[in-house]
């Protein structure tokens, strides 16, 4: 087993770490604003589903970095849309 | 250069396929209603300069399945972006 990190490696951490976060942003502002009107709820549904299918393509590959940035992103699909569920009816002020 | 396609290989190209299109819902419902209140210009910002490190670090692997698949993501996150900026100041009937 290489134990030699190179740039290429480091890149492809840093693009991984960025592409497990990129949810943030719309979780947070999501539930500042409590508006969700504009949000594509099928989005969230095929980034959910999507993100189960990485989960179990990582456990058949025993690749525990596809999981676990996996999992990050399939808990903020599922918050993205339990907040479009939990909001739908209200109207932003 | 083995050419074995197994079943867990087709899952993760079944998964990257998906992957691709996630924002394709978004895009064409915002266009359709031409309203972005509610969406993260930061997580589409995120998502595009997020792309373009994966395209770098593709290029560096010469993985064409890395480049195209993440080229496609940048264009929807930067037409999501250009749809921000251009429906910024209307509101939605």
């Amino acid at each position: 087993m290489a134990l030699v990190v190179s740039g290429v490696d480091i890149l492809g951490y840093i693009a991984g770490a960025i592409t497990t976060l990129t949810f943030l942003p719309q979780v947070l502002k999501t539930v500042r604003e409590k508006s969700v009107k504009d949000i594509s709820l099928m989005m969230f549904i095929i980034a959910a589903v999507n993100e189960i299918l990485w989960i179990i393509y990582g456990a058949f590959r025993n690749d525990w970095v596809i999981i676990l940035t996996n999992a990050v992103i399939l808990c903020l699909s599922l918050t993205m849309i339990y907040l479009k569920f939990a909001y739908a009816n209200k109207q932003s002020s």
